[in-house]
């Protein structure tokens, strides 16, 4: 049993927890939280158990238990997955080098704070006994699960990406716009560059856009391909990876919303999408393909987080293995629209 | 067995189907759906019984099979919970009354449509063996959920509550205002008449607003007393009935997005939040009580809704015992915050 | 003539150099601004004489001349315009009273800041004269504009009012939320003590709500009078201020969007609406009368601060005088829809 | 004197009514609108001249004035401006054609109405004593202002942009998304198309997504140019023409929101923005140009309008020359930020 430990129990890190608690060879050691607010009394409810980097009596006077401190945990555990808020994650690093736990931080985290960055399909095995690794963020996550197949089956000449971004997540309720959209001052923004921390040899261009929403972020994406596709070709190369999702205007999929409407349908633990949601109107010019895909932020990275724990500390697991239990256990595949 | 059918599986019809699957006493029999969308790729995938009272063909050719008509449907059940989009309802009764079976209304019809409106604490009885029900509105449900306890408790001189609507539900995204707030031009508005169809003594006056919101109702209420009441008699009064879930500013709860986040943490199917969310910042002023409650649109009147099923066509269980089997299979009341 | 200095160069203090500008007895002076942004580069562009307590390198540095530090434009007014921050306004007087300034504060500071809250019909003249002065809030002025006709010809009996407040201004795309309804912890909140300030006799209840849109502030109010009255004698009370705008659903104005596009259409400054929008749908039921009012936050103290800098250096001016001279230079009146 | 009309009143036609008002060649005969309405009252009170193809009585009823009916206003004008709703202007076609006059339509109608689309810069004199006009969209309008210069001037291979509109006008309160952004299903969308329909030797490549935001529309822009050019050389192109305004996030500009506070802030009629705002973080690699620009959906085409109807009847004069007429009427090119 690998024991994992959370650092962390916010957007990210309550789903990593749910995701590992499912897992056979994984064991939840426990989780670390500064304040005990609501989400702290969920996890108690749901017998998680949980340490503080902070004020203890701030629990004990809501009458959460704390199973002691963050280093309590840290000394108890193979694995820390760093989810705390973006550019803190690196100043914790000394910290696990002392309690010698292997860490997986997130994407917010600069690539220089593991020198590795992973996606599961696509840099799986360089992964395999690392000390530490990072998951890379959300949209680069969703970006590789898309080029990665394409880049295998037809060659990638070129690609462009015009990234929407919903501004907030639904609890972060302190952050706008309202009514506003804000282009991101840097082109190209530091997506593609991210993009090639996992596949160095793709030529990528991105540009960011933040929109008042909560949802998901939408991506706009151009390929230019090394060789010409049908559509028919590249919807078989998307085919093998469980972790796109085709969805159709002609099924009044209209935008965001509806995929997360089906997503909450389909019985998902927090109406999570943890797929790449790809609409299948997507269009070939010559050797160039054009599609839009949707990525719920909160979600997509967490099979990527359980993999990347699998790599480190179950050696002898195949990518292959890892992706389909990971995705077996939180019903990745299932139900496909298409 | 209940043998239950679903006119109409959106929103609100898509609930009620899955709820009716989870009682040992009900059997779901089909629903009735009148376009091959994303929501019926859903329920292909999760082996619900199609029927329709439209183009049939729509359904085949995206390979969604299809049990029969709507009339095909009316003729296998006890009774149908009709779910239709608010005011065409009504139009269904006399096919209902051709079939025999009896029928469920929501509350965007009229109260005469059935001539009985239905809330399971406030008159479970009186829906016994009933021909036809109307369950009221997620509003007027949220209003009655914690007026009935008051006024069982401490009797209620006036109500006065002010409704501050969500304009849109999450997949409704032909409707506005993206950035407006619109009151509603009757006052009072048509809410207290509401609550008074199922609580005819009681004094109330609402007004209600539209916000660009897409996540849950807000109510400000305020209520004068018959007796002085302390906080915690309050509490208590509530505390007996579990579709009152209480809520702390002080667990970081600011507003509706961290409730429905709270939700999805808990598990519920959909991320649902049954319950009436109620802030513990209460105020007491002489005999008035002030305090704001959030409501869950698309999911507060489920539990109605099955319990009023219940009460039309199982008539030797009693009001508590069918809340107590609705609210297990629901996990209603499980978790609570405080 | 009056000379005039604004502190502070945001959303409330440009529109208070451009409202003194048009006044035939006051000099704007100049203002001071912190940073060189695009709100600098358009006073450069009116000609408005910019000082700063900041770096003024920042600005040569864009070309933006600076007529000196904000001690320089101190000692060289008789009143001040103190339009920063919340919060930071009362930090300042021991600067104004070195410097021999009179001080108009805004609604964001506490009443103690300046002893005295003003608004121009309930209490011009006990403003005359005065060292410092504190114009009440957007949401404050708007009550006591409906509030004191009502109160001054039928009496007061009680007073309650909801108010749903715009979560951010439209050029503070920092705040949320964006999607979710946040009620206001303090029940009730503080503004029926700051309406006391102008109005000690009143007795008023008021609670508040955030909602994710940035137009106006919505205000449902409710009025115990002391005798009767029909709508007719309400109407004909209000009339008498200019500063109440009458609007009606029947003309499409369905909320806070369309008084806002009426602004604009009206040719406006910024397209403000300076005055207190009510909605002509006033319920009277027994001595109570209920209606709903829009605030726009942006420009409705915009008025009442020219009034103030007038009652406190133009002894001589009448309240109806000088509410009748900044009405004429804002276009205020013009145009009532009904 | 040109004598012209307008045919709907509503966002475009309001601000055309006023723009012509502005011009010392044209006369504004009157406008037609339907329903008697605030900004039928906001017509009467500027003292526009309202005429009716709808029901007079409504007007009557609410002290509006009615010069008569809409074929009256027809048969005393030299050209009327169709600013109906999206496709029913094509309709009146054969009105217009009845009373001799010549008519200019809007980008909702398609090219054919008119046989010739127009834009002020890029091909004027095609539209010299043209009997039909159409002003292309918005959008059109202001990817055609970008991009002509830099085909004058450098040359271009090809262009792509990404828009990224907003899903309705401020006082469309009854349209949505609230939460969502919604890709357009075809890829390209028509908006290349109709940029050829006025630079017909242009290669371009468009999608578009909606977003939940009322301010303006944003669009990302690649431009692959024949010859390589710098960023001051491609300043130098764009400055030649008055309807471009740039934009810099070291002023605060961070997005639409700020862009239509400055244009407020400027003391536009209703706080419009006629120039397509252009950020100037532009990005030159190799030969491609990449830069956002905004459009304020509301305003962008009406000077194009005013220019329409001078080229049509004033054939003496130079494009250069009304372009010069339109924009000082305007205030356009005053008070540019960099």
């Amino acid at each position: 049993m690998i024991k994992v430990g959370i650092n962390g129990y916010g957007v990210i890190g309550s789903r990593i927890a749910d995701a590992i608690s499912l897992q056979k060879d994984m064991e939840l050691v426990g989780v670390s939280k500064v304040h005990a607010d609501y989400v702290a009394r969920h996890a108690k409810s749901k017998g998680i158990k949980l340490y503080t980097a902070g004020d203890k009596s701030e629990f004990t006077k809501k009458g959460i238990p704390i199973g002691g401190t963050f280093e309590d945990l840290l000394a108890n555990v193979d694995v820390i997955a760093d989810c705390t808020p973006e550019g803190t994650g690196a100043k914790n690093k000394s910290l696990y080098e002392k309690y010698g736990c292997k860490a997986v931080w997130q994407g917010g985290e600069e690539h220089e704070v593991a020198g590795l960055s992973f996606n599961s399909y696509a840099n799986y095995d360089s992964a395999r006994r690392a000390r530490f690794l990072r998951v890379v963020s959300c949209n680069t996550t969703a970006l590789i699960r898309t080029l990665y197949p394409l880049q295998s089956s037809f060659g990638i000449k070129e690609a462009r990406a015009v990234l929407i971004r919903r501004a907030a997540d639904p609890s972060e309720t302190k952050k706008g716009p309202i009514n506003a959209l804000e282009p991101d001052e840097n082109i190209p923004s530091h997506h593609g560059p991210d993009v090639q921390t996992v596949m160095p040899e793709i030529k990528i261009r991105t540009v960011a856009v933040k929109a008042p929403t909560t949802l998901m972020h939408l991506h706009y994406v151009e390929v230019e391909l090394d060789k010409e596709a049908s559509k028919e070709e590249i919807l078989r190369a998307w085919e093998k990876h469980r972790r796109i999702a085709m969805f159709s205007f002609s099924d009044g999929v209209r935008g965001t919303a509806q995929i997360m409407d089906y997503a909450r349908h389909m019985g998902r633990s927090r109406g999570d999408m943890y797929e790449t949601a790809v609409w299948d109107n997507l269009s070939i010019n010559d050797s160039t393909l054009s599609y839009f895909q949707a990525v719920h932020q909160e979600a997509d990275v967490i099979p990527e987080n359980v993999d990347a724990v699998r790599a480190m500390l179950s050696p002898e697991t195949s990518a292959l293995d890892s992706i389909s239990l990971t995705d077996t256990s939180l019903h990745i595949g299932i139900g496909r629209t298409t």
